[in-house]
């Protein structure tokens, strides 16, 4: 070969067949996916996968968090294996793509090799990490953060779902607790494969998302205090009125993001209303800031923007504000050199790209601080994720696959 | 008597030890009550009011809203009564002196008019209606309106609470459904005292409040919506933030009713934001502005303008905007001679008075449609109401009912 694998590809058609063979597990109620971490049908997802891992020639290891690795062997036992993958859990409303097509498209990759009866030097192994959504066990990718050392295990066995069950005892009910250390792998790169979950590949009708960064975020909780008085006995200058003030912060809020540009964004998602009664005026209003920006000293300068204003407005209208840090995630910077391979791979396959900065957190944000690291990212329809009418076209999936075979492959060295 | 009882007072350590009596029935579990309409403790509290009212030598009639009717005779047959009242049901956190301020008030009337052995020409008859707070079986006021033609009384006995009962079966379980047909008094005239559930007259440290005018009022419940979207993967110039249109159609609010000033008055006391996600962009969200102003044409003026400058707003942002009107009451002007009466009284007795406008909807406004009918209010503690902690002074109950008493007395005549 004169370029490695050059005119490669995977198999688009068994690998949408996988997805959606995947997605009958754990179906929604409205054409997606209810299959939260450690519920039987993530169990039954993850034994799925393990049977198609093994066909395809792979030993599967899992670790004491759950996450599950099939190794495809390289020819130098020495080499550090390359790892790429995401996760099979789902949001309760979730789509049949996110984490999915990252797992399935490194099985993909390893089905492709075998199809060509191609050897690679370094071993390659597709990872399930456990409990990416965190929405049943918060935080967010929880496992790969133990993985990186960015969490105690059992601090994250202690983690409670809403009926106060245990992570640590449900990764065992499910019978999927391994015997392996977690974390004790050693990578010689990560790649994961992810759905956008926004609009700009869509939009500008490109094939493929180089991503360079991760944004960070800083979420604040903004309590906004005044006071719960009638809506047609108080004076106008006599009111204290919390949701009036929360609406200067959240206009306060789209303003400091604009003035960020171009990549920082602001906006409050979760809004409570005190006591909400249509005629009450609101006496307390919480509602929670999300600011995010792949520069960490924006991420302050918004933060603090957004304080010293919010203070100003509540002191003119006489209210109290207070501020409670909810969360917080530095900026991620991958690995230039994994970034250069997918950039060379997607110009390589003819497709369209363009560099993104990832706006959510994934797996590879925490990998990212224990192995070199980058992230391939396709389109999918109307930016919509979390959400069970999640869409991508099999073309996407196939193409975002393609991207990651070559940028893998390459990595791994083949062996001629 | 050169003027009319001039220096006549009612028993206010009497009448506050009735409202502390009527208190115990359906206590709140913070101090105040929830004595909600047609529940058992709404059965006991009428049950001791009846107890008093014929201990005061009144003959009770029922109609068939179970509107209740305590007549102390007047010396000529033919005249018509002077009604005067309120109403003994609370909200579910409710205080002990809305409404029961009123009924027992009136009470205090007749009890200082047997102590004094006067006789008036006119009967008086001291009211307690059902349903004014509405809670439980909406729209508030629900019996003054059938008993004012306002609404059609099967209409009323259709009403049904969150479980599905129906208001007509509980009136019935309860046994207060008379047989009077509702509305078929006459009224000489109705006055109606009343807590004034704002801050003006603590503020103003006013005795009395002679209200001149009820508000009327406009709901508009508002729907934006924009797309729902992930807070970090959707640059700023892709979103459709339903949460920031309403943010600036808040302001909106604000500024309208301060550009009525002296006394319209406008806010969202309810706001829905959906998905309601601390990372998800709301993509709908539903509140209702409430506009008050004692000048309808005011009401309709804050209305469009709010109207087309709601539709500006979101067109620029890229929003869909809707509006349904949700609720409205025209405004109210009270009878101008019951209303000097009032305003005589609380002169001749020495309290500070002030003339007010009623924010809040009260029986009297609907009375008002069918008998010539003015209202006297007295200050509450910070404007505090629909809540347990609402408090008054017994001095404050006292000026209100002296000011009451000679109201009634003086439209009831005095017979030398």
């Amino acid at each position: 070969m004169t370029a490695p694998g050059e005119n490669l590809r995977v198999n688009g058609e068994r690998l949408w067949d996988s997805i959606m063979e995947i997605a009958k597990i754990g179906p929604g109620i409205a054409g997606g996916n209810n299959r939260q971490t450690l519920t039987a049908a993530d169990g039954e997802a993850r034994t799925l996968f393990k049977k198609w891992c093994e066909e395809a020639g792979c030993g599967v290891g899992v670790d004491q968090m759950g996450n599950m690795f099939a190794q495809r062997d390289g020819t130098d036992a020495s080499a550090l294996p390359v790892y790429v993958g995401s996760h099979l859990d789902t949001q309760p409303t979730g789509g049949k793509f996110d984490g999915v097509l990252g797992v399935l498209g490194g099985l993909e990759v390893i089905r492709t090799l075998n199809d060509l009866d191609i050897r690679t030097k370094h071993p390659i192994v597709v990872t399930n990490f456990t409990n990416e959504e965190g929405t049943r066990f918060a935080p967010a990718m929880l496992a790969s953060g133990v993985f990186a050392g960015i969490h105690e295990q059992d601090w994250a066995y202690a983690r409670e779902d809403a009926e106060g069950k245990r992570f640590g005892s449900e990764l065992e009910r499910i019978g999927w607790k391994g015997q392996e250390v977690t974390g004790e792998r050693k990578m010689h790169a990560f790649f994961e494969l992810h759905i956008e979950q926004g609009p700009i590949l869509e939009v500008e009708n490109t094939d493929i998302g180089i991503v360079t960064h991760g944004q960070g975020l800083c979420w604040l909780q903004v309590t906004i205090t005044g006071k719960e008085a009638h809506t047609g006995s108080t004076p106008m200058d006599m009111r204290k009125n919390a949701g009036l003030g929360m609406a200067h912060v959240l206009t306060l809020v789209d303003d400091i993001a604009r003035q960020h540009q171009p990549h920082a964004v602001g906006a409050a998602g979760h809004i409570d209303v005190s006591p909400n009664s249509r005629n009450v005026i609101p006496g307390r209003v919480v509602f929670t800031i999300d600011f995010r920006s792949p520069d960490i000293e924006l991420i302050a300068d918004m933060e603090a923007q957004l304080r010293s204003g919010a203070q100003e407005i509540c002191e003119r209208l006489d209210l109290r504000v207070e501020f409670e840090k909810v969360g917080g995630f530095d900026p991620v910077e991958f690995d230039a050199d994994c970034v250069a391979t997918i950039r060379d791979a997607a110009k390589r396959l003819g497709y369209t790209a363009r560099d993104l900065i990832s706006g959510a957190g994934h797996d590879a944000c925490w990998i990212n601080r224990v192995a070199p690291t980058a992230m391939v990212m396709c389109p999918c329809v109307d930016g919509l994720s979390h959400n069970e009418a999640e869409e991508i076209t099999p073309q996407w999936a196939r193409a975002g696959t393609d991207v990651l075979f070559h940028a893998v492959v390459q990595t791994a060295e083949i062996v001629e």
